[in-house]
């Protein structure tokens, strides 16, 4: 049997361990800088919290994990009937399947706070990276088991909390010395101009098509706003949105002129107003992109989404948003929360393009140190010394297999990048002085354990 | 609709996530400085690469995934046939489900070996911690979903191996500061001693029987090796096993007297006696357990099993031992290997119930620093104040709401167990002096922005 793994999933081996975790740290360290807490929540979720979250496009993504045991069912009429049905209705049946993997972590956490709602300290600021699955066409890119990476603060409709979400990015993407923009849109103006254009029911339409202006360009964005049923007069007043070029001020202006005096709308542009007279930013570009929408349309105010303005990927890299009812669904109606979300697998893909992995990160170094030996007296040597050495807080490792040429010892290091080997003999035993190789230079000196010690400290 | 988790399953809050990451840590750091390398495999397996390796009772216990959009194939009838004769035969349909969830994290492992036997530098030492599933029946300390946290070097029969993964859990558990019993046996023993006794072919009966000696008494366990057929000579032959109490060393005479010249057994003997020379352990406690045989049958020689010596809890919270043949099922053969696996929520109740987290990790605090103020102004310039102490990598945050007393924001402080918290109005804003007040001790000084980060450095 040659064995292989599901498509669309992963294994992630040393090399790419090590970089994920740089990049995992790097955010996790943030997220704690500004006070987010981690939480976990389980893989499976029952089938019920999941079913109508994301759509009927979403509900046929998530995974169903089959009850076990069905085949020791004393109801195998009834079991059978129920699987004739889903497969006919695509109905789920309880019987059959009660289980689902997560789609994502924002819904899990929604259910989390609703659950915990008499333990939590709202405004409860909460960040969570767990993998998630979906039962996605997998392509470059896109995989059917990934990770989240979410910081949310829910409980709370004050305007700070985006200033900190920007910040909590700004300083995010310049520890990963990766230059971004951060493109926002609010909400409140898309509904407001549905509304102003006499479509308020085609909004989610609306946004849906010109969310997909970067993609598939202005022509085709018209023809799917015809296709949805949009009037002539309408598409006719969305067309400046589509052309527009200019300053965010320029832009501000632009939707004023829209909105008119629909009071959601002014307020929108209240929101985007005070985002950028009071953000922080040192490192992202802001840039309001008046066509940004997002699919998911719990967004009620600010959108956000980042790309990379170095590299070939043109997606985004982070995206996020205001929620005013996340958790009425699970019974805990009228509360605003905002998040962000950070595309792991992109960010990596990006940084390993433009070289951005530290050169620690890069190094497939396994530990520092290897001893090599030639019997086992001196193999046992060498284990106390590493003894020493890991108690001092050194990462290293003995040659585990006896009676091999010091040659193929020296070459196990070179290919697990060591950068240090050191030769422990019957003479080095006695005199307690050790051939210490730097592998990079090719230098060899005769050190003692301490000297060692200092060395690898230093 | 009240919302709710599959039983079986948990959420991690704040509180237990840092207790959980402590342990992780802890464990983590020590793989690192023994040269084991990260790796992490995907939840979703094929159903192929888990059936037929955990027996048949494993088996029954393993997650499937029902194949997704099963309602849109074209081949329903098919579907049908085969949904009914899996109900009736519990045979695996491919047609309906092809992957499943991971119920362990060494199958994967050997998976992943055998794929990337060209890449990797053998002996390979790897760790991994992921979660993993089991459609057990949930009970108080047994889950459905549970972490494991597994090290293993792969392709080396040296017992150095041995001696350094016992050196690894020494010093795990003594940064844990958890008093633990090692207890160890050799499974080519127990090999032996069924040949010597006649019984061959009873090897894993028997040594499923005696595992049990611990928790069931040595009255049941008579009763079950004459349940499963062996003979009233070889049970008269084990009797001694069952009785014994002694040191180390007069239980190595004891087996020495049992088996006599078996080859294999004379091995395990010296095997054992090896590693009781030769460990390095100032914490642990190495005790031979001649009944120790663990339900694995993959095991070959050494069998390893940690239980913690204080707290109320008796079963075993590491287990492990050496394997000659995992991979060739893959195609790999001859390819030894020996690891160990930490259960972290067994050592999760251990450390709770003897209060053994450090107090830093006990702490509730989500930071450092609460900024309190009084309106949007002093609330910006809050804000301008966290951002700077975030740069200097001082954890804080900003209360979000506008307009709530004082009295809120401190009460909001001191639930979150948050230290200091930090007052903020026109006055203060214009001198740039603060007041900083410590919320243990209930002191408040007037500082400087520059004598508040010192204060918190130090």
């Amino acid at each position: 049997m040659k064995p292989s793994i599901p498509s669309g999933t992963r294994d992630f081996g040393p090399a790419e361990m090590r970089k994920r975790s740089y990049i995992l740290n790097v955010i996790r360290h943030n997220f704690e800088l500004f006070g987010y807490q981690a939480i976990e929540t389980p893989a499976m979720e029952n089938i019920a919290t999941l079913t109508g979250k994301y759509g009927e496009e979403g509900d046929q993504l998530i995974y169903k994990i089959l009850n076990s045991r069905i085949h020791e069912s004393k109801k195998k009429d009834l079991l059978l009937s129920e699987f004739k049905l889903s497969l006919e209705t695509s109905r789920n049946s309880n019987e059959l399947t009660e289980k689902a993997l997560r789609y994502d972590l924002t819904v899990p956490f929604a259910r989390f706070v609703v659950m915990n709602r008499n333990e939590l300290v709202f405004p409860f600021k909460r960040y969570q990276i767990q993998a998630v699955w979906r039962a996605d066409r997998p392509q470059k890119g896109r995989y059917r088991e990934f990770y989240q990476c979410d910081a949310d603060v829910i409980g709370s409709n004050s305007l700070l909390n985006e200033l900190e979400l920007i910040a909590l990015m700004d300083k995010s993407f310049l520890d990963l010395k990766l230059p971004v923009t951060l493109k926002f849109n609010n909400r409140k103006i898309l509904t407001a101009l549905a509304d102003v254009l006499g479509e308020p029911e085609k909004i989610i339409d609306i946004t849906v098509a010109i969310d997909k202006l970067d993609k598939i360009g202005k022509e085709k964005v018209i023809l799917e706003l015809k296709e949805k049923g949009i009037g002539e007069k309408a598409i006719a007043g969305l067309l400046p949105l589509l052309d527009f070029k200019g300053s965010n001020t320029e832009k501000i202006e632009l939707l004023r002129g829209l909105i008119g005096t629909h009071p959601a709308g002014l307020k929108g542009i209240d929101e985007i107003t005070f985002l950028l007279a009071h953000h922080s930013s040192k490192h992202i570009q802001l840039e309001l992109d008046i066509t940004l929408a997002r699919g998911l349309n719990y967004y009620t105010g600010s959108i956000f989404e980042v790309k990379a303005t170095a590299g070939s990927l043109k997606s985004s890299i982070l995206g996020g948003g205001r929620y005013d009812d996340l958790t009425g669904v699970f019974g805990l109606p009228d509360t605003s929360g905002v998040g962000i979300s950070f595309g792991i697998d992109r960010i990596y893909d990006v940084l390993e393009e433009l070289a951005l992995f530290p050169a620690s990160v890069q190094s497939a170094a396994s530990s520092q140190v290897l001893f090599v030996h030639f019997d086992e007296p001196t193999q046992l040597y060498c284990f106390e010394l590493a003894t020493h050495l890991r108690a001092r807080g050194i990462a290293c490792e003995v040659y585990p297999d006896l009676s091999k040429k010091l040659g193929k010892q020296f070459e196990f290091a070179n290919r697990k990048a060591i950068p240090y080997v050191c030769t422990v003999g019957s003479n080095e035993m006695q005199n307690k002085r050790f051939a210490f190789k730097n592998m990079a230079k090719g230098e060899q000196q005769e050190l003692s354990l301490e000297q060692i010690v200092e060395q690898l400290k230093s």
